[in-house]
């Protein structure tokens, strides 16, 4: 099975899901029309509610698609809103090859922009009346904040552990997927221990997908990743291929030495040079490799069906970004 | 009656509003807990969950005082969010009269810990499961956002309406305390009628807050109000005292000149002088005493109790600010 094929079987609702954003995000404030709007428009593939409408199925036939579909766009608003947060904190100028909503409309429209859709999707998935489903994005939407956090404290800390880095991509990035998956089985009315597994899977495949991204920022190719290379490093955010260069490759004096002020181009590109040498990238990959094995490994405790497969489908196919 | 005695009256549960507050954010993030902390610390009135308690008074005795207690702290906890979020939008330094987060952790620690303070706010809601009240609040949350890109949209605009700052003001201010009057008395299981009396009395006493603090923008003590005067006009922001001025008094060009480049300090003093020659301090002020009149008349509507003094008095206390 190809990724095109599934999300062909998906597209339908897919398109109801963007329907649904539109809609929440028509306020009639041209300010927030427009920044929202260009958010919806820059696209991006709709990960996360693919995921949910998947996983959606291993719950009861006859159950309510409209809940599912307003929690699948809940999520997108969420990850949006993190999206527009990180462009002003990273102060980043491209998204998915796009003009940030930062760099369009300024910082201060680009923060509320944020809030807002932190706050419709909360308003959103109020019309579900599920409580377990809000308690359960409510502190998932906590942890995301936390993981922001750590984000910031671990900024140029060349002593954070595995674990730090492991604990940070799992709230960045893991966290909403795996959400995605449970909260799609959930609201679907899946059997708990399902429910559970499919929550695996997604953290599993979170995980994976992050250090993929990681990788492409040493590796990436800025007219495809639509990011520049090295951007991690100029802004001191240590992710694992740094860190196995510095701590394994025993890099890091060298490294930490042409980091230690604000970088020049030249010094980044030099790092990155030390980065690739160092056999982190095909570290990181095995790594990956081996979190997607996990992925995996979780779904055959689910029965055999076709979602079953388009879920591998989807996890290989974002996890196996071309670079 | 005096506001110290309301005051004292309410302290006992003030106090265990405040113990919610330090535990929902004590979470083992150095800088979380730090930022969040500096926040609670620097205390301020706790006038919404003030409101929020007094109006639980007009509910069902027998109700279960911990899910009032719990709304209140939310209330507060979305109040700290968005000063923390005004604040790195403002790039404000002082904030009842401390540095403000911005300053001391910088603006990145400072917009997560916004986002988390939202995100907490949320999920102690969901403790209360009453989703009644998750819709009020995200509602309000949304039209506070909207509230806060209006204000940006507004910056600089010397052409915009009474109308238009009403609006503003609303959202921005008198939301969130018709909020915290109406959801006190809704989770205390008061009948639909008290809750929306209690609602608009919240609303009108917002009103008049926001004018009062506008019109402190111009002529109070920097010492007293922990603000600079004229911060308004120096980043813009046209609040009622300079609309009164730039359109009734017909001082409009002289002040869009004034202010028509990045303003020296100098400037701005003189803009000040204009708005307070003007006459419109004494314009808002009044303005003001309509709205905290309204609010005085929508409270006859209540049955004759303490607790309806007791509004009467706080909201004479929050809108007598000296200056």
């Amino acid at each position: 099975m190809e990724f095109q094929e599934v999300y062909r079987r998906y597209r339908p609702e897919l398109q109801q899901v963007e329907a649904i954003l539109f809609d929440q995000l028509r306020v009639g404030e041209d300010a927030l029309t427009e920044s929202s709007g260009q958010l919806i428009r820059a696209g991006g593939k709709r990960i996360r509610p693919l995921f949910a409408l998947i996983c959606s199925r291993f719950g009861d036939p006859a159950s309510d698609r409209t809940r599912v579909l307003r929690v699948a766009a809940a999520l997108e608003m969420v990850h949006m809103a993190t999206l527009v947060h990180d462009d002003v904190v990273d102060d980043a100028s491209l998204r998915r090859g796009q003009p940030t909503v930062r760099v369009r409309f300024g910082n201060r429209p680009a923060m509320y922009t944020g809030d807002f859709l932190f706050a419709k999707s909360i308003q959103l998935l109020t019309t579900v009346e599920r409580p377990d489903v809000h308690r359960d994005m409510a502190r998932a939407m906590v942890r995301i904040c936390q993981g922001e956090i750590d984000q910031i404290r671990d900024l140029h800390n060349w002593r954070q552990t595995l674990r730090d880095y492991l604990r940070r991509i799992e709230r960045k990035t893991a966290l909403l997927i795996s959400v995605s998956c449970q909260l799609g089985a959930k609201v679907a009315g899946a059997r708990a221990d399902v429910v559970r597994t499919l929550r695996r899977f997604g953290y599993y495949t979170g995980m994976a997908f992050q250090m993929i991204d990681d990788v492409l920022d040493y590796v990436g190719d800025e007219r495809v990743v639509g990011k520049r290379v090295g951007g991690d490093l100029m802004q001191g955010n240590l992710t694992l291929p740094a860190l196995y260069a510095a701590q394994q490759a025993g890099r890091g004096k060298e490294l930490a030495e042409l980091l230690s002020g604000p970088p020049s181009a030249a010094e980044v590109a030099k790092a990155v040079d030390i980065v690739r040498e160092s056999g982190a990238i095909a570290y990181v990959q095995a790594l990956a490799d081996r979190y997607r094995e996990k992925a995996i490994a979780v779904l055959s405790g689910l029965e055999d069906r076709v979602e079953r497969e388009e879920l591998a489908v989807v996890a290989a196919f974002v996890n196996g970004r071309a670079y």
